[in-house]
């Protein structure tokens, strides 16, 4: 038996969204993004968060990713991430792709999270050198963190205090961004547009939909030509969209996103109870979302594999191991995860 | 009552590729195009092309050609391509994205086909001037082409040892290719590699699928490596890119590509014999595949409008009107797009 | 002996830019255009046009229009240029390069002159498909044009208004400018502040210094970050720049650059009046400028090489061929050319 | 009075250099890199560095930086450098503008050198993540360094080897070369081709020359169509390309370029002297070339401005500063310098 705590990436869609797809596919529609299904996504979006809210739908977080940070920025621009991001470690070179030689500054911060001190400096370390230098742009943040942390409301805000101080804008890689609200309780708003989000990356392919994210443009529409320009200059207008918004409809749609979000989180949480209560094994981070790092020994992850677990040992360290629960683990695959954890002796 | 024959873009996913879909959701599966869906995509389009082909799956036409002619190309590059290509007029500017600056040279053709002495002619044309002018790199043919008509394998033939004189690649925009062999009835390679192509684009999108196009790498897999990175760094690299394999596995096999594309030729074909048969509305091409061009009076356009027919006003030609038949398309349908067609008198 | 009407470029550099060049070599300076001379150009150039103008000294008339190029325009833009156009023919690609994908769309037009109705059709034709399309973003065109004839005050302002119309802005590519103004008899902005032109390439290279262009933005200077970027960028900011200002002060002080041009105009005048005298050998344009493209025979041609004359066969067009006549190009080298032409009999 | 000792690019052009443009603007001469001058390089640098060696004359270093790079790389691949290197801090993205988005990877190392085992480590970290990371691609180092100290033959060698033991590419950064060379006493091939260097710009706008720079192909010419293709490209195909080639050919001629650059350091390693022997101040690295990086007081250096004295206040560092050593730098200058240093009285 193995059991898969790899990536939320392997997980299959909900029936939910599923269903949502043979909804969908009933007779003809119009193309690329003028469906019904598209058209319907401002408004619910601008619900969900409470706020005017233009919705690019788009297949990948990785084009969100990249698309967003193209439209806050100039090739000129220096895009500040924390050094775990996404964006710098593991989307091959796109944001600079999308942006034209943009440049990413990566900083550091304890638990996958910056500090608004952190940033401050950084712009003010690269800056003062004129045409000579990149010149500071904006701020990317991702929530939830590489790291299974969470950023409170407050942490945003003051973040986006501090880049708005700078004449930065303000982007969140929202990839888990459904496990952070489902930890945060608070409502999706409080921590991206109320806290001065600009764009937003709404991830939903990790955690239900096949390959559904809805790139988010809070306030003004400005950017929303630009947006979809580099959208159908990527390739990623969909001649049939209607299959990547009715996804993105049906996940947002009576909380789904949410029920699946704290479903991965509760499995998560109960992983790191076992942690806790094991001799030697102990999270890195707090276990705030639905990954768990691990720091243990080569030969208790060794162990941990020959009992069918399969979760990913992370690169360059070999005592780090990764944990990542979906929205489709079951609670005895959790189980029996925490048995084999319990069941290694220390040495 | 309205009938859309706007665009095979707007037509639903066949059952076939909808049950593909759910089968491909069961249990969790590598991400990022290592799952045994997309493993086994080399081999089942050898076996269709009988020939090596290395598959790059991805979500859109215009991304596979983008990377496509970005693989066969430097950024000084020229690139052939008929006036009414997608590539050229419908694609945004992505091949000049991908292609970091790569021009496309649209030449003249009757039919929608390029011949091979203007090819000749317009390499040489455009010669002679080293770094001050852009290099002849590559081609790109459409088929079926963007005027409804079918190259002959002879003819691709003959295109791709001009093209193979002057140094260039040829790229195939297969969007309607299944259109293309259902109508010449020959094996799929006698008119791509065995004629010459070196890449193509084999779309499914339009003819039965969601969201799915195979870039094909004919021969050796020397350009899998800049394909892959290219797919990787537009943001085209699924996390879940099962969904996007099932569904070109399932539309390939046991035929029903073939299938679903004659019988979207089959409507065709019957609305070319009603127009043969009016007296004013005449076929503008030869209609071979799924697309018929009709010339005719605006007001008979009109009054097929207010029939409740849907079609394409050809933009900038008042008397052109194009009207598209998918493999979802019914023959009652057709039969009352051609006797709408029929009831409305001459002036 | 061998006289030498190739190109303009071929050509030496006056003795007052020497000079300037050798005063400009006193002493240490600031580095990187901070130096006096660079300080000193946006005063001089707002006092020659009679307008605000802001100055980006450069080295080369491809980076020059490339730069205003990519300043007046989005990746996603057309801009409409001459069939003729050095930067659609000429440049290798760097109005591409610096847009990243601009694309250039090349129009026609009698005497080497854009109209602006060929210019509003073409913005119409262009129009109406959204995304799918290049938008509509600039004009650029070519004073004196590539055919040696002259743009109008009065033609320069119907093009830009029409321009303007469209939404789009107008750059100037003025790598022979001098000589257009030295017939024209007007103000320098008459023809283009005056007129509508946003920004400009102001050619010195070839009329008489070594490799001195300068790019102005007329009116407020919002551009200006936007060029200077775009100038270190692509390498084209010298740490030495005083001796490019340098020239630019010298070139257009006390009319020197008209001086210049005037004389080259006159030797090319006196060609076009030998043609007109012989019974074969005609002019190809009108000859406004220091251009002659004459229309004879290859025979003709090739006697004249015979005689030591050297010019351009125009590729393409073995009737045909252009013959230049620079600042430095002496009265007895002139003669000796219509005499070698008069002495071609007819066949 | 006011000594000028903040950059070598503040200096004037050298005599030599000077007549060297006078002579080269005799009559008319082939244009964009046709002439005479421009065709001469290749065997001139071909025995200066005693091996075959191809030539792109070119007018900035930034430029030629930036086109070895992209010569060098895809846009999927990692540069490495030193932390301090120009081509990260102080080229305004140009080498992710020529290269597409490839990205500069900064490493640490004591002096401003990098050492191969730093080298290894990095090229290890960044691997084994597939498509999702930049792959290594190539290795940029600064001789002389941006420290002012310089690489022995066999530390580049060491490094060269490490590079291409990982599949890496060698690029140098000379705009300090002869400066290195003068220090180091040995044949220029012994510290660049003969030790595995591929690429090099040599610089020589800031040893006497006033634009010029001479980007090297090592060994086979197969890179020599791209590097054409990337300066035409990016407008750096100068019309009246003699001028920069006069320089070239004059600056290594008879040795021109070795006298200036010990010239220089020997002014630089008198202010050392003069720093060795002061109560306070002190060499912040070992003074090899014509830069000396200055660890004192801010009232020390305050102190030292007010005596007339001009020189770079390290950005983000008050206790350091940078003094510059030029081809025109006076003996009585440089005396007058160390007097000023030697007449601020400690605290």
């Amino acid at each position: 038996m193995e059991l898969n705590f790899r990536s939320d990436n392997e997980s299959p869609a909900a029936p939910e969204i599923m269903q949502a797809l043979s909804q969908a596919n009933e007779g003809t529609a119009w193309s690329y993004a003028e469906d019904d299904w598209s058209r319907a996504l401002d408004r619910a979006f601008s619900e969900l968060f409470e706020a005017t809210t233009t919705v690019i739908p788009i297949s990948t977080g990785t084009a969100a990713n990249s698309i967003a940070l193209a439209c806050l920025t100039e090739p000129w621009n220096l895009v500040f991430c924390h050094r775990g991001a996404h964006v710098f470690n593991d989307e091959g070179g796109a944001p600079e792709f999308f942006g034209h030689g943009l440049r990413l500054m990566p900083l550091d911060g304890d638990d996958g999270k910056l500090r608004a001190g952190t940033l401050v400096d950084a712009v003010n370390g690269s800056e003062g050198h004129g045409v000579h230098s990149y010149a500071a742009g904006a701020l990317t943040l991702t929530q939830s963190t590489e790291a299974g942390t969470v950023y409170r409301p407050d942490e945003i805000a003051a973040l986006c205090a501090a880049a708005g101080d700078q004449g930065l804008s303000v982007h969140v890689d929202g990839a888990r961004f459904g496990n952070a609200i489902a930890t945060l309780g608070c409502a999706p708003g409080a921590c991206t547009v109320d806290a001065g989000v600009r764009m937003m990356s709404f991830g939903a392919s990790k955690n239900g939909c096949l390959a559904a994210e809805a790139l988010l443009i809070f306030g003004d529409g400005a950017l929303r030509e630009r947006a979809e320009r580099l959208r159908k200059r990527s390739g990623h207008l969909l001649s049939k969209m209607r299959y990547v918004s009715a996804q993105l409809l049906a996940y947002i749609d009576n909380g789904l996103w949410l029920r699946l979000a704290a479903g991965a989180n509760a499995q998560a949480r109960r992983f790191a109870e076992a942690i806790a209560q094991h001799p030697q094994a102990r999270s890195e981070y707090s276990v705030e979302a639905n990954e768990v790092f691990v720091r243990w020994t080569p030969a208790g992850f060794s162990a941990l594999e020959t009992a069918g677990m399969q979760f990913l040992r992370w690169p360059g360290d070999e005592n780090l191991a990764r944990f990542v629960f979906s929205h489709a683990t079951r609670a005895e695959e959790t189980a029996a995860l925490c048995e084999a954890l319990a069941s290694v002796a220390p040495a």
